[in-house]
């Protein structure tokens, strides 16, 4: 053999506690569902529990979408699915731009053959209605509109149902993120009009990473059967994937992630067990008891008060603390992770998440103290 | 809300025995790790595993290329990642066609502004080196070769060695599918000189579905850095995936599938336990003990004896027999799960695998017992 044999053991993983951007703390419940025994992905009782993830993920985006479903991928792969199926060559996007993610959008749409059109606000800000406004007055011909609801860099919330209804007056097609919204605060697919979202499992679900369920809207659909180019993907073509997850007979066209697909279930079940308004209760009130002991360890905010995401808490790191160290000991002494600054604010933010079920009493407690503890040195 | 909340509870999937072309049954070994506690994608925990996921992939693949690893989705995004990245518009690409998924390369090709040139094969025979001779003198312009090692929809084996020879002398890059053969028989991409090979992991490999193994030469590499237009995926361009994982900075990408990295990488500790050569011998003892068996059974082989594919038997279903009606009852009355025919095979044959965990004399002794008794009638 050319290569031999390494000698390499099972992985057994510390106990973490998950307080950064995702993954967040997953229920044991959910980790149990991921081991319950392989069934081929069309065998007629997956193929039943398939149908019930979709009723679910409607519950869960507020939609009567029929093509509503998790892509086998993470949210990334999500985010390609609506802009390879949407944009077409030449298309004119406007997208909005206040951290990472968008940032992300504007790159789909150059690598699709679109032409984005950026509207800018600073990092920490909400989107700017008001630009995007000006944006599609300056730019009638844009096909489609594309923002991110919770910017998972940084911790704002935009103001979703207003910016969806300036698309909608100017005729384009509106793409929300909604990765690190969904289960945490109103996400209101159908009230909002909104035509193609994508989010992630691991966010305030509570699933393990790799699914990002998906929903288009029927407007959505018509224009991707209205393509005259093929979709360039095979794997995301919506015509294709759609034979598979809807429709009377089950077309093969990729194999299911079997066990994942039981966790996105189980995990929908918990959310509706819960009921939607009492988990964003639930997100907004740990959200005030954490600012609170946060402002009591001197820690500032970086987005301003009425734009704050309940479930991610983004704050400045205070002059003179090593930020890096501070982390580090955080994992190291108390098992816990919370998550860095990326893009411009590495280095100088931390961002402290309570997705889902890390959203609970004990994991404040424990935040505070440790950071208490590392902050003081 | 728009959308009442369903009342829909856990999933208990039922117990089956997985003899068909994948999934195959998955050891409880792996389905405890996927249920293990789930850790940040960027733990340094999870990095050192990843690490030994990429040396646990090189000893399966048998290769030293550094960029071998497992991309975040099902096969048939691996093998995308492997066209998106390779393939440039106006590329000439020699695709080997003798079942589904050599047509599904074509579709790659296709969409990503390529020429396929089709070498084609009966359904059930493997490629013929010559056909693909005869297509490099006819088109001396072609850059890349495309072929499927193990015909997942026929269970044809054809001769990778002697193709990449081929292609080689031809100054070609050749892409492999090796998604049913990687584990259950030899896959040597250094000896054979294969610059992208794709697999999945719920084959021989006997994890769950959702993952799919990648593996690249220098010269693929080297032919990916020269390309002058951009990958037309942000999700698979492996320009951006590589700052993840490799280098000494783990560049943030996207949110790595923990839990399903956690079943990958038992599983490869499996296999590598088992030894390569020892998981192949097992894989042709028990495809010798059931074919003995269904030749008794009187079912005829759809690939001659020197092409067949120990971990995927594919049989002609007799006259007379209602072959949707027979895979019922072995689902239903036995818990069995075999495989039908796809495309041109499609209520043809039946499709028995032996891959991975499935490979042994308890699955072989129910399979051959249920079918005789649905047979029969």
């Amino acid at each position: 053999m050319t290569i031999e044999r390494p000698a390499i053991q099972s992985f057994q993983p510390p106990v973490r506690t998950l307080m950064g951007p995702g993954p967040s703390d997953v229920p044991p419940r959910v980790l149990s569902a991921l081991a319950r025994p392989t069934v081929g992905h069309l065998d007629p009782s997956f193929v039943g529990m398939m149908d019930e993830v979709k009723t679910l993920l409607r519950y869960a985006f507020q939609t009567r979408n029929d093509l509503t479903f998790p892509v086998s991928g993470p949210g990334s792969l999500g985010m390609e699915t609506c802009f390879v199926n949407l944009v077409t060559p030449g298309d004119k996007v406007i997208v909005c731009v206040n951290g990472v993610f968008g940032g992300r959008m504007v790159e789909n749409v150059r690598r699709l053959g679109g032409t984005p059109v950026i509207v800018e606000d600073a990092w920490g800000e909400p989107v700017d209605p008001a630009k995007v406004e000006d944006a599609f007055k300056a730019n009638p011909d844009a096909r489609l509109f594309a923002f991110v609801h919770a910017e998972t860099s940084t911790g704002a919330l935009s103001d979703a149902a207003t910016l969806a209804a300036i698309a909608r007056r100017h005729d384009a097609l509106t793409i929300m993120d909604c990765v690190t919204s969904l289960g945490g605060v109103p996400v209101l697919l159908d009230e909002w009009g909104i035509d193609a979202a994508y989010s992630g499992s691991q966010k305030c679900l509570s699933c393990t990473p790799g699914l990002s369920p998906v929903s288009f809207s029927e407007a959505a659909v018509a224009r991707i059967r209205a393509r005259t180019t093929p979709c360039p993907s095979w794997f995301q073509d919506l015509g294709l994937v759609l034979g598979y997850w809807s429709g009377a007979k089950r077309t093969y066209h990729h194999t299911a992630p079997v066990n994942p697909l039981y966790g996105l279930h189980e995990s929908l079940v918990i959310l509706a067990e819960e009921g939607l308004e009492a988990a964003w209760q639930r997100h907004r009130d740990n959200h005030l008891r954490l600012a609170a002991g946060l402002q009591k360890l001197g820690l500032d905010f970086v987005v301003r008060e009425d734009a704050r995401l309940p479930q991610l808490n983004t704050v400045w790191v205070p002059q003179g603390v090593d930020e890096a160290a501070c982390r580090a000991r955080l994992l190291n002494e108390f098992g816990l992770e919370i998550g860095a600054g990326l893009g411009a604010l590495a280095g100088k933010v931390w961002r402290i998440g309570l997705m889902g079920h890390s959203s609970r009493a004990s994991n404040i407690a424990l935040c505070l103290a440790a950071l208490e503890t590392v902050i003081r040195g």
